[in-house]
């Protein structure tokens, strides 16, 4: 594979508190806006508390998912009376740091956010860029105090929902597992290496290293998941199985335990070999989703470097 | 020490939800409705869901703390239509369980609660009762799954504020670590079988079994600790040390590490030597309570059997 360059990323945006239950973005930006840290090098960085009502109440949105409001159609919406708080906020965020597909918009946005899965480090990308799948490869590299992982999701720029997509460039950082509501200082430290190395690559990039490629692993999702429900009250009848829970990225074969009734009995896994994320994510407990199930796929990156003008 | 006899315990209520998004008690409770075990032998079971409104919202409460409802004051209040839906609902229960201090109440109350803290099962007590401290004995030598500890504070039965003090006798079972809003089959199932080993002794205890009196421990509160805040923004500036985190009912020496600043600093336990409990437990945040430290008190109780009319 050739080299591929890209321009200089020099405008980089951390966000925590899109869920703003969710703690370790939270803190990790009033961290950084403490150290009043605006400029690492040839790195300017932009923090930004996306969801602060949110994050005052302590609850993942006050009328809908912040994470949610960022696909075009939602973004050129007319804002009436009725729009939700959280739409006009993202209206706002998109202001700040896009906006979303122009040359306005930030180079790279990390979006920081917890999960109540055994999920470690997982960075979620919507599309293949190779930019954000070499952050990958380098924190994966650089980072062992807990596994580093990557679901890769297919959608476009324009039905990106997500506050990541934005930027020029960028992810969602999912960080667990982690309690909402909880702030864990082994998570916190986990999120600390993560950007310290984050913005320690872009300045690498920026000086003119070049990144050699090679092949990363990464999900990506086949189907959800909802928990058995009682067909009448549609409560949930059964929870996730000792042996799945806590066991995100461990490939499920058919027969194995996946749920375990409130009477005790098992329910086994059916149908082809797939690959368990957001194993019991208490977020997705309104959406009736379990887990997801993916698939693991291999990506070959090309080298990358600074375009040379 | 003499043996001490009591009248038969016939009438037991098992309840949860009392914080709606502790979904042990929820899910055990609705369980309990759907097999319709309203009698076990000796032992009529009433089951609560206390605070639906809650459940439903998945929060721990709508306007008030229905577990700070059930003082004598706030239960004999003129109700108005400014009175919060909590302390409604707590009258209500009274109504349904007690009322308090009287020979209606149920014999006993059991109340099921989760904590993000790492307490195993812990039962909370609110006086030195005979019959829920031989519960608690019967449940610790039962009990291998996970440990069985108790917190034995000292108010009086007018000022106790906590459902449990509905019934002539109760106790509040706290089960963890579990996130709020998620349900985990491991904590399911030691919350099942507790409530099954209760169920059991009450059973013994009717049909005429004298319980050998002995020797139990159980945790004091002496004070709480607050974390490290910032004095202008009130923002907390620290979280739990990781090695303190999940290290509940571990002796704290004057040194050991208690917080860690998120630049990194660590802060160190003062004074005397205490065993920390609900370390980092969620809703003791907007409580201003990182943990709470104890002693460890030895208490010795008599035998007890069933009165011989």
């Amino acid at each position: 594979m050739e080299k591929v360059s890209f321009s200089p990323l020099s405008r980089l945006a951390i966000c925590g508190g899109t869920h703003g239950n969710e703690m370790s973005g939270v803190y990790m930006v009033r961290e950084l806006q403490k150290l009043k840290l605006d400029r690492k090098g040839s790195v300017s960085i932009t923090t930004v508390l996306t969801n602060p009502r949110a994050v005052d109440a302590c609850r993942r949105y006050m009328e809908t998912d912040l994470n949610r409001c960022f696909t075009d159609d939602l973004l050129s919406a007319p804002i009436t009376d009725s729009t939700p708080y959280e739409l006009r906020r993202a209206c706002e965020l998109n202001t700040q740091l896009g906006p979303k597909g122009s040359r306005e918009a930030v180079d790279l946005l990390c979006d920081i956010h917890n999960t109540t899965s055994n999920m470690g480090i997982c960075l979620i990308f919507y599309s293949s860029d190779w930019i954000a799948l070499h952050i990958y490869k380098y924190l994966q590299r650089k980072i062992t105090s807990a596994p580093v992982k990557a679901i890769l999701l297919d959608t476009t720029s324009s039905e990106a929902y997500s506050l990541e997509s934005v930027g020029k460039h960028g992810f969602t950082m999912e960080v667990g597992p982690q309690p909402n509501g909880v702030l864990r200082a082994d998570i916190f430290n986990m999120v600390k290496e993560a950007v310290d190395l984050l913005i320690e690559w872009l300045q690498k990039f920026n000086s003119g290293s070049v990144f050699e490629g090679g092949e990363v692993e990464a999900f990506t999702p086949v189907r959800s998941v909802d928990y058995p429900r009682d067909p009448t009250t549609n409560d949930i009848t059964a929870a996730i199985h000792p042996e799945l829970q806590d066991n995100d990225y461990t490939l499920l074969h058919a027969g194995n335990p996946v749920f375990q009734s409130f009477s005790g009995e098992t329910v086994e896994h059916e149908g082809e070999d797939l690959y368990p994320v957001f194993v019991n994510e208490c977020a997705y407990y309104e959406k009736k989703i379990a887990f997801h199930l993916t698939k693991k796929i291999t990506l070959t990156l090309p080298s990358i470097s600074i375009k040379q003008d």
